[in-house]
C-alpha cells in the first residue's frame, strides 16, 4: 500500500528531524469519475420500431433509447444508458438531502410484518403489499415505504430530546403490487425512491422539517431541469395534517390539476438558504404554496374561483415527490418517546418526505423530448457531450475525434464518442434519440478548414468552431450548473 | 436555469460575433461530494456494551460503532457509518469495473419464476431461494444471481459477434434465505453483491474476460486495503469449469486454507495494465494463480506435500469474491445465440464474477482491527480524518477546530468533528471505536504553542504540528491513494 509506507514516512521523518516531508497536495489529482465511453464499446440497444405495448412518450422514448427492458409486469431491469441517469439524479438527491443536513441510511427492502403490526399497517394496508413467507414460515414483506422500521430504528437508540433534530433517510427499492402497472416506470411495481423521516421533539421543529423538506426538494427538482410544482395533497392512507405533493406539469398526467398561473413563474434559483433559519424556510414555504394550486383530489372550486380568471389554469401533472407531517402517530403505536428536558417522555413528531427517484426519468422525459426523441437536461444526462465521426476511418477525422475524447475525459467531462462504422443517418438518428443536450459533429470538410460543428440538441442549433473552442464552451457550460 | 441562459447566450452572441464568450471552465467548481460531519449532528449510535449476539469482532465492532441494526434474522439496516462505507467500497468496485470495460446495469430485485424454469434452476435451487407469489398469484422470487435474465437481455438485443466482447454487471441487493444466518453481515440473508457476466464468441475469449476479472478483483481488494487471494474453487450447483476464489486470511474465516507462503508477498500494486491485452492479463493469472492456494473444499493433500515444508501453510479464509468461467450452460439453454461471421449461429460463451459488496466490511474490518475498535484503510475509511475538541466551549478550540473542520473540506476531504460537550475520554474511545485512520487532536495546551497533534490510528504514533502542516500532511496521504 503506498499511503501506508508515505504514512509511514512521514511519521517518522518528523520524529527524527521534526519538520514536515514535502509531498505537495493536490486535490486534482484525487481519481476522477468521469466514464467516456466509445458507442462500438457500449451496450446500447437502440430500437428501430416504435415499441406498440408503450401508451406514453417516456416509456417509448425509454425503451427505444434502450433505457430499460421489461422483466415481469411493471419491474424492470435499467440498461446502461438509463442505469447512467438513475445514478445520476440519486446522485443529485443526496446531495441536496446532505445540504438540508439529513443523514443517509439504508433500510432492508425484506422487513418483518411483526414490526407493521405494531402500527396496524400489516392488515390495513391491503394487496398492494407484497407479503412473503421465508423459509421458517415467518411472515415478511417487500418495503412498500418504511416508518415503521424507521422508528424502531430511532426508539432503539435515541432517549433524548438533546438528540433532536434528525432526519433520517434512504434512497432504496420498493415494490408496490399495481393492480395495473403501466406508463413503464412512471407506474411500476418495483420502483426506486428516497424516503425521509423526521424526528422531532415537537410539532413547531417538526413543521420547521417539513419546510426543510420543501426548500431541499426544490432545489432538488430545480437541478434535475424540472419546474415541480407544490400543491396541497390529500393524506391519503398514511394519515397526516400537513401534506404537499409536488407535480410536474404534462400533458400525459395522471392527475388533473388546478393553479394560479403566478405560480409557474416562481423560481428557487441560486439563491443561498440556511437550513437552520427557521424564518427563512417557511417564507420559502409560504411564497411557493400561498397561490391557490391542488390536484383533483383537494381541489376547491369556490376557492379556484377567486383567482383572477386569467390566472385560472387546468392542466395535468405527474406527482414526483411528498412531504408529510403526521405528528405522533407512528411514535404513539410504536413507544417513540424521548425525554422531554423537564422531566416528562413525550411521543416525537415526525414526517415522511418521499421523491419518486426512477419515476423522475419519466416524468423528465414527459418535459422534456420532441419528435426525435428524448432532451435531456444538462443536470443528468447520462453522457455530456456526444462526439459524432461522419467518416470513421477517415485518419484526420479519427484523430480530430479521439483528440476530443481525451481531452473532454481529462476535462472530467463524459463524452459518448460514435466511432462506429455506420452511416451518417444512423448516427445522427441514436444521437437525437438518446438526447445529449450537446453534440460535436467532425466531418471530413469541416477538419480541412479547422473547425468541428457544435450543436445544441434542444433548439437544433450549429456553430461551426475550431475544436478547442468547442471544448472549453462546453466546459463552461457544465461549470456553469 | 442558469446554464440554459449561459448556452442561450454563447450561441447567440456567436451568430453575432463570430468569436467564443469567454467564460473561463474550471472543473474544481464542479460540486465537491466531500459530507463533513459535525458528531452533535450525526446519527452515530455508539453502544457503551459489548452485544451478546455477535460472535466475531467485525460484527461486535459493527455493532458497537453504530453502523449496524438487525431488522430480522440475517437482515440489517445500515446505519449512517455503516452506509458511508458501502457506499465508498461501491464506488471502488464500480471505478474499477469501468477501468475494466465492464458495463454497469441494473436488475430488479423480484424476477419471474417462468425465467428460472427455462434454466432448470427454479426447481433446482432448493430452500434458498425466497419464493414469493404476487397479487395476481404468478410465481416470482427474490433474485439470489441473476444469470438467468441477463441472459434474456442479452437474448433479446444481442445477435452478432460484432457486437462482442461484453461484460455487464450490477450491484444490488440479493437474498438467499439461510437455514442459519449469522455472524452479521458476514452471513446475512439480504446482502449487496456485484455480479458481472461477460459474453463472448468463443471459450478463448471468454478466458481473456475471465482474466480481466483476476486483475480487476487484484485492484478492487488492494484499493480496499486488504490481501484478497485467489484460490481454485470448486465450482458448486451454478456449474462451472475454471473458478477461483478470493480469500482474505483472518482468524474467523469460514474456510480452512492450505497455500504456499510465496502467494502473500504478490503485490499487484501500481502497475499499470492494458485490459485489452490477452498476455498481460493471462500473465496476471499466472503469476497469482500459480503457487499451490486452496480451499478445504479442493485441497489436494499430494500436491500440497510438493510444496517446500516451510512455506506450507494452513490457514483460514473469508471468501469476498469468485470468477467463475461456465461456458455455454445458459446460453444453450435459454437460446442465447450470434452470428459467428461465418454463416453460422453459435452459443455465447459465459462466465459470472461477483464480489461480495456488503461482506467485504466484515471481512476489512476482521483483517483490520485492535482491541480499542476497527482500523479504516484509507481507501474505504468513513471519514478522511477525526478532528477531537478536547475543551468544547474554549474559544480558542472551538475557533481551531472549525478553522480545521473548514479547510479539510474545502479540500475536499471529509473531516468528522467531535464537538460534542462530552469528556475527553468518551472522545477517545468512540474516535477509536468507529476507527477513522488520522486524529487530529486540539487541546488548550497545544493552542497557546500553536500546534495540534496528528494521531496514526494504526500505529498510535502521535505527533504534534501547527495545523496548516497536519492539513497538508492529511491531504498528502489521501492525495497518495
Amino acid at each position: 500500500m503506498k499511503y501506508q509506507a508515505i504514512a509511514a514516512h512521514l511519521l517518522k521523518s518528523e520524529r527524527l528531524r521534526g519538520s514536515l516531508v514535502q509531498i505537495k497536495p493536490d486535490a486534482t489529482d484525487f481519481p476522477k469519475k468521469a466514464n467516456p465511453m466509445r458507442m462500438s464499446r457500449y451496450f446500447l440497444p437502440v430500437l428501430k420500431e416504435t415499441p406498440r405495448e408503450a401508451q406514453i412518450v417516456s416509456h417509448r422514448y425509454m425503451l427505444q433509447a434502450g433505457m430499460i427492458k421489461q422483466a415481469s409486469a411493471g419491474i424492470y431491469s435499467w440498461l446502461p444508458l438509463g442505469f447512467k441517469v438513475l445514478r445520476k439524479i440519486e446522485d443529485i438527491v443526496h446531495e441536496e438531502q446532505a445540504r438540508a443536513g439529513h443523514i443517509a441510511i439504508q433500510m432492508p427492502t425484506i422487513q418483518s410484518a411483526d414490526l407493521w403490526r405494531e402500527s396496524g399497517r400489516y392488515d390495513a394496508y391491503g394487496d398492494e403489499m407484497l407479503r412473503i413467507k421465508d423459509r421458517g414460515g415467518r411472515e415478511m414483506l417487500f418495503t412498500p415505504t418504511a416508518e415503521e422500521l424507521v422508528t424502531d430504528i430511532f426508539r432503539a437508540h435515541v432517549t433524548s430530546y438533546k438528540d433532536l433534530p434528525l432526519t433520517l433517510y434512504q434512497i432504496q427499492w420498493k415494490f408496490r403490487d399495481e393492480v395495473r402497472p403501466r406508463f413503464g416506470v412512471m407506474r411500476g411495481r418495483e420502483f426506486y425512491m428516497k424516503d425521509g423521516y423526521n424526528f422531532d421533539l415537537t410539532k413547531e421543529d417538526a413543521l420547521h422539517a417539513y419546510n426543510r423538506h420543501l426548500v431541499s426538494y426544490l432545489r432538488t427538482y430545480e437541478r434535475l431541469g424540472l419546474q415541480a410544482i407544490p400543491m396541497r395533497a390529500d393524506s391519503g392512507p398514511i394519515g397526516g395534517d400537513d401534506t404537499h405533493e409536488f407535480l410536474v406539469l404534462a400533458e400525459t398526467g395522471e392527475s388533473e390539476v388546478f393553479y394560479d398561473s403566478e405560480i409557474t413563474d416562481l423560481k428557487f434559483g441560486d439563491r443561498e438558504i440556511d437550513y437552520d433559519d427557521k424564518a427563512a424556510c417557511q417564507a420559502v414555504l409560504e411564497e411557493f404554496t400561498s397561490r391557490y394550486a391542488r390536484t383533483d383530489e383537494t381541489h376547491d372550486e369556490a376557492l379556484f374561483n377567486e383567482v383572477p380568471e386569467t390566472r385560472r389554469k387546468v392542466a395535468r401533472g405527474i406527482e414526483v415527490g411528498q412531504i408529510f407531517y403526521f405528528g405522533t402517530k407512528y411514535s404513539d403505536a410504536m413507544g417513540a418517546m424521548v425525554d422531554d428536558g423537564k422531566g416528562g417522555k413525550v411521543p416525537v413528531h415526525m414526517g415522511s418526505h418521499g421523491i419518486g427517484v426512477s419515476r423522475l426519468l419519466g416524468a423528465i422525459i414527459e418535459a422534456s423530448h420532441d419528435d426525435k426523441g428524448i432532451i435531456w437536461p444538462e443536470g443528468v444526462t447520462p453522457f455530456h457531450v456526444g462526439i459524432l465521426n461522419m467518416r470513421s476511418g477517415d485518419e484526420a477525422c479519427d484523430a480530430a475525434c479521439e483528440d476530443l475524447y481525451a481531452k473532454f475525459t481529462a476535462a472530467g467531462l463524459e463524452p459518448l464518442y460514435d466511432d462506429r462504422d455506420e452511416r451518417a443517418g444512423a448516427k445522427f438518428g441514436t444521437m437525437d434519440m438518446i438526447g445529449l443536450p450537446w453534440r460535436i459533429t467532425v466531418g471530413p470538410r469541416g477538419i480541412k478548414n479547422g473547425v468541428v460543428e457544435v450543436t445544441c440538441r434542444r433548439t437544433g442549433e450549429a456553430v461551426e468552431m475550431p475544436a478547442a473552442d468547442a471544448i472549453a464552451k462546453i466546459q463552461a457550460i457544465y461549470a456553469a450548473l
